[in-house]
């Protein structure tokens, strides 16, 4: 075990009927919010409803700041930071998915931001305040409702990078299992895929070589993600593997699973967003195209680790250690694949130029961040895996 | 998945080395404190030194209140709750296990309490506010570092009992696992067996019938802590068994592993706490006899769950869910039995007439609790299976 620092006082409000109490969580903190939301789903879900009567009924007023997407960009940003000013607000409140969530945390760190709020971004630098942040969540599958973690896309600069700091965890994250009954297919399965990548790259790519803990914690998680998604694809209003879903996902990322595992570093997410950077592509699309392949690059460093996820998770009984591994990452591309979800770049319509530039791209973030592995030659080893 | 709400802002230092925190963790709050810790362990295993070096840099001034013990008692509450008044003390920390933390909480509470403080327990009055705690870890097994509950025996009527409240929640939690180097072959199998008990507990009485999730992290969790404890009872310096333990531990009570399961009751706990405040035995000993006991009363109602639970953590093969459900709490008594614990009431000296107290003793509680199924005449059978 690693040393580790383990704090997050989010309060999460979890199950049916929840959303009515966002209201009063608020007004402890204020009575005039931003509120952030994407593409119009809530209004369609009855979401938006829910809040609007619940900010009603506590006195709290709110302006209003849409549009955000899968890889939220930095203009809509920069937009929710001019008005968040102009308006006064106090806090942003976030309903929807990780998007959405990430755009409100941007935007709440951005309003009190001395530089501008890329440079915290690009040049990683610390963030030390922010406006309060709550949740109603409707996407489950970035964590960010209960983590720092805030991820942006620059769509000048084709970039999409992260910053984390504990002033980013949102206040309160309501979490009502139903709002996901209306979520497509498509996205159930994305969102499957990205919340089992995160504890994946955690999985494999930490400092810590005793981490039988983590690992069993892990490997829980990850079976009842994959059970209940192939629940909810036939059923999409089953409440219960909606529920287990959802939490699951956020026990996930929310830091308890990886504590004292030393380092975690993301490479399968590094070149993911790359990809969504240049191409747009949905994050749960790239990692289902790039983690069976990252894995097979990185099985021959750790053919035990990589035996044990086999063995673990899809009941690989093959004693070599490295055969085994092969067999996992081919079950794990199997059961991406028949949940709907790409797992070869030309799926996607990604071809060599392109691969060219998603190696450059990601090679320029591996170089800022410090992942001196990841040259241009390795990415492109690992994307040819990928096809 | 039942509703749930799940706070917890503790915020825990991990690791070896990280005592010498302390001082700058409490400066944030005060520079007045209470220290409380137990029967001088501390003194001689160096974390009295390195708490108070730490204080010392910080400019931290302190009063102290030593003695507390397993089982602690109330009269040492009171004691505490004058001198933090008389002193204007404006945290509390405790450096110790589960008692001597529960011994500090409750004072926190004392001091700003408009009533006697043991009437929370007993009148089961809700605790609004207290002074922030802070801890200092050298038992693992309670998860009080990270938990909203204090559990108190009062000497005069010979109850002991437990509140919970929010503001009990320690504000910051210092976890050196090398504090558990110097801990005795028998307490530290008391601590896997409290730990286990706990979680078992949950596992067991829950209201969720659909419990897959919750069910995996916690067979994770007991798998480590038994694991482990046969590694530190060969090697008590072994740094990552005891640092696995010692996580392990938090994560099984600290909310998280329970969320979701509805109510959880504590039968097994509240027999065993009856036996401690009626002949002062430890609380892990307590449980060993009773668990086991309790789980064969218990096999009838849901044959089905404890087979599971025989299945995943001793590999029990047989497929009649009855039989499997018998071998496994078979199993867990030998095991218990395997680290030196007491499995049978007469290896603590427990005869007929001691049985009828516990009796009276634990169904006063059950009908103070609301947990009606343990009449005198269950309560007693249980016991007879303890025999």
């Amino acid at each position: 075990m690693q040393n580790f620092i383990f704090e997050n006082p989010t309060k999460i409000i979890f199950g049916r009927g929840c959303i009515s109490q966002i209201g009063q969580e608020i007004r402890s903190y204020t009575n005039k919010i931003l509120m952030v939301y994407g593409r119009g789903s809530i209004l369609k879900n009855g979401v938006y409803e829910q809040v609007s009567n619940s900010l009603k009924a506590s006195g709290i007023s709110s302006v209003e700041l849409s549009g955000a997407k899968s890889n939220p960009t930095l203009s809509l940003v920069y937009e929710g930071i001019s008005l968040a000013k102009r308006e006064k607000v106090e806090a942003i409140l976030a309903a929807g998915g990780g998007s959405v969530i990430d755009t409100a945390k941007t935007i709440a760190a951005g309003v009190m931001a001395e530089e501008d709020i890329w440079e915290y971004f690009s040049r990683r630098l610390e963030i030390k305040k922010a406006l309060p942040v709550f949740t109603v969540l409707t996407v489950s599958a970035s964590t960010s409702e209960m983590n720092q973690v805030a991820v942006i896309t620059n769509e000048k600069t084709h970039q999409k990078l992260s910053m984390r700091s504990l002033c980013l965890l949102p206040k309160v994250s309501i979490m009502d299992p139903s709002t996901l009954f209306t979520l497509s297919r498509e996205y159930t399965a994305y969102s499957a895929v990205d919340a089992i990548s995160h504890m994946l790259e955690g999985y494999f790519n930490n400092t810590e070589p005793d981490s039988l803990l983590q690992d069993r914690i892990v490997e829980s998680l990850i079976k009842t993600i994959m059970e209940k998604t192939e629940v909810v694809l036939k059923n999409p209003r089953d409440y219960n593997a909606r529920a287990d879903m959802m939490w699951a996902t956020t026990l996930g990322f929310n830091g308890l699973a990886t504590a004292g595992m030393g380092q975690i570093t993301f490479p399968a997410h590094m070149i993911g967003h790359s990809m969504s950077a240049l191409f747009d592509i949905a994050h749960g699309a790239t990692l289902s195209m790039v983690l069976p392949g990252w894995m097979t690059y990185a099985t021959r460093k750790n053919p035990a680790k990589f035996a044990r996820f086999a063995r673990e998770i899809f009941m690989v009984r093959e004693p070599n250690d490295f055969k085994a591994a092969v067999e996992g990452v081919q079950h794990l591309r199997s059961w991406m694949s028949s949940i709907g979800c790409p797992t070869h770049l030309q799926q996607c319509g990604i071809s060599g130029g392109d691969v060219d530039r998603i190696v450059t791209n990601a090679s320029a973030t591996a170089k800022a961040v410090g992942m001196e592995e990841y040259t241009e030659d390795v990415i492109a080893g690992i994307l040819d895996r990928c096809r």
